[in-house]
C-alpha cells in the first residue's frame, strides 16, 4: 500500500482548511506530496503560467508536514510537481474547495477541476473534491470528519481500482452541512449553474468598476446541482475530457461543416 | 444582414495584430463590438475574475474604430459584454490568436477558445480563431490577407447556417504560412500537443526560479495537429463541451461506480 505516490493540490491556497482535510484523507494511504498555491487562486480554469516564472517554496506547514508552496496555478502545480517533485504519481487530489464545483459552467472555469484536469490530460489519475460551503470556516466539526472519511475512500477506491474506463476525472461534491442527506449519487452536470451579473459601483476616485457575480439558476432533477442541493447527496460526477461530439452527432457535424469547407477552398487559395 | 451584433475579443490584449484582422473580416457583417483585454492574457483558460474589481474602458483606437478593454479575462470580456454593452449577440468570434490552438490539452487552457466557451455556454454562436505563428509580426501581408478572407467566410456562414447540432463551439486553425497547402480539413483535437517541461534559473539575488515550456510531441494523423502542420491545412474542429462520456461509455462508468457509492454509504452516515 505504501509505495503509492499521491499528489495533494486545491486552489484555494496553502492556508485552506480543506488542503489539510484532503492531506488527513489520504495521508496513510502512500507518500503524499502537498504543491498549493501560496494565495487564493479561485476560478482559474486550467489556465497555465508562461510569461513569467514561477516560484517553489519548501515549509514545514502543519506539525510534521513538509508542504510546497507556488506562485502558479493549479495547473502550473501540476506540471512542477511531475517536473520537480515525482515523475511517476499514482493519484493526484485537489481540494476541498470552498464551494461547489457543479455544472459544465463551473466545473471548466474551476481552478480545482483544473488541476485534475492537467493531471488526468498527462495520465495520472484524478479527483476534484468540493465542498458547498461558502466559508473556511464552515470546513469543521463533524462535516469536516465525514468529507475527511468519505474523500479517503474514495481516493482508496480509485488507488486499488482506477477510474472506469473512458472517464478521465472524479468530480466529487459534498452537499451542504444543512442539507447532507447521507446519500451518494451519480450524476452528470448541468450545463449551468448562474446567470452571470454585473454589479457596478465607484472607487474613491470617482471611477467606475464592475464586479461580476453569480446568481444561481433553478436546479433541473438528474443534474449534480440538483442532486447536491435538492437531494443533499455526495454527488459524484465522471467527466470525460474528450471535447468531441459523440459518433453520429460528430458525423453529422462533419457532413454539415462540408458548405463551408468548400466555400474557403473555392475562395481563398 | 446589417440587424446581426458580433462581439469580437481575443486572449492577447488589444494591440494584437489578430484582433484588427477578425475585426477587419467581420465589419461589415452587422454591429461589431469589440472588447479586449488592456494586457495579454494567454493560457488563461476559462479563468474568470471573482475577488477583484473589473474596469472597461473605451477608446477610439484605430481610425474610427470605438474599442472597449478591460483587466479582466476573456472569460469575463463575454460576461462584461452581455451585462453592459449588449445582451443579445448573434455571434462571438475570439483571436485571431498568435499561436495556434490544437489538441485537448492546449484548448482546455487556451484563453482564446475560453472566451468562445463561456459565449457557447450561454448561447451565443461562437467561433475561436487561431494562426500557427510565434511572433505577432508574422500576421502580416499575404498570409493576414487570406487569413482575414477565411475567418470571413467562416463568420458569415455561422451567422447564416448556425453550427451544427451538438457543436457549442467552431475552432479554426491557420496553418504556419510556410506550410499553408490551401486545403481545408474538419478534424477532432489530439489529447496532447505538449510534453510540459520546467526550465530553472537563478535570480540576481540568487533564488532559484522556474519557467514552464512545452515541448512538441509528434502529431499523430487524424488530428487537428496533424491536419495543421503536416498537411498545412484550415484545420475546422467542432467541439463540445459536454463533459459527460458518450452514452454506453456513461452506463458503464455509472454501473463501474456502484461499488464505491456501496461503500460510502455504508461507511459515511
Amino acid at each position: 500500500m505504501n509505495s503509492y505516490k499521491i499528489l495533494v493540490t486545491n486552489d484555494d491556497g496553502v492556508h485552506s482548511p480543506g488542503l489539510r482535510i484532503l492531506y488527513n484523507a489520504v495521508r496513510d494511504l502512500g507518500r503524499v506530496y502537498v504543491v498549493a498555491p501560496e494565495t487564493p487562486k479561485s476560478a482559474s480554469g486550467l489556465g497555465i503560467t508562461l510569461h513569467k516564472p514561477l516560484r517553489l517554496e519548501r515549509y514545514k506547514l502543519w506539525e510534521d508536514v513538509e508542504v510546497f508552496t507556488t506562485n502558479g496555478t493549479p495547473s502550473d502545480i501540476v506540471y512542477l510537481a511531475l517536473n520537480e517533485i515525482a515523475s511517476d504519481f499514482d493519484l493526484a487530489v485537489s481540494g476541498v474547495n470552498i464551494g461547489d464545483n457543479t455544472s459544465i459552467q463551473v466545473i471548466l472555469s474551476s481552478g480545482t477541476v483544473g488541476a485534475a484536469a492537467q493531471a488526468a490530460l498527462v495520465g495520472v489519475r484524478s479527483v476534484a473534491f468540493s465542498a458547498a460551503v461558502n466559508e473556511p470556516d464552515q470546513l469543521a466539526g463533524d462535516y469536516a470528519e465525514r468529507i475527511q472519511k468519505a474523500s479517503r475512500l474514495i481516493a482508496e477506491w480509485v488507488l486499488r481500482k482506477g477510474l472506469p474506463e473512458g472517464v478521465d476525472i472524479l468530480n466529487v461534491n459534498y452537499p451542504p452541512p444543512d442539507k447532507w442527506s447521507g446519500s451518494v449519487e451519480v450524476a452528470p452536470p448541468a450545463r449551468l449553474r448562474y446567470l452571470q451579473r454585473v454589479t457596478i459601483n465607484y472607487d474613491p476616485r470617482g471611477r467606475r468598476y464592475y464586479w461580476l457575480y453569480g446568481k444561481s439558476i433553478e436546479p433541473q432533477e438528474g443534474t449534480d446541482v440538483y442532486s447536491l442541493f435538492v437531494k443533499g447527496a455526495i454527488t459524484l460526477t465522471p467527466l470525460s475530457l474528450n471535447l468531441t461530439p459523440e459518433g453520429s452527432v460528430y458525423k453529422r457535424a462533419v457532413e454539415g461543416l462540408l458548405s463551408l469547407v468548400d466555400t474557403i477552398r473555392a475562395r481563398v487559395s
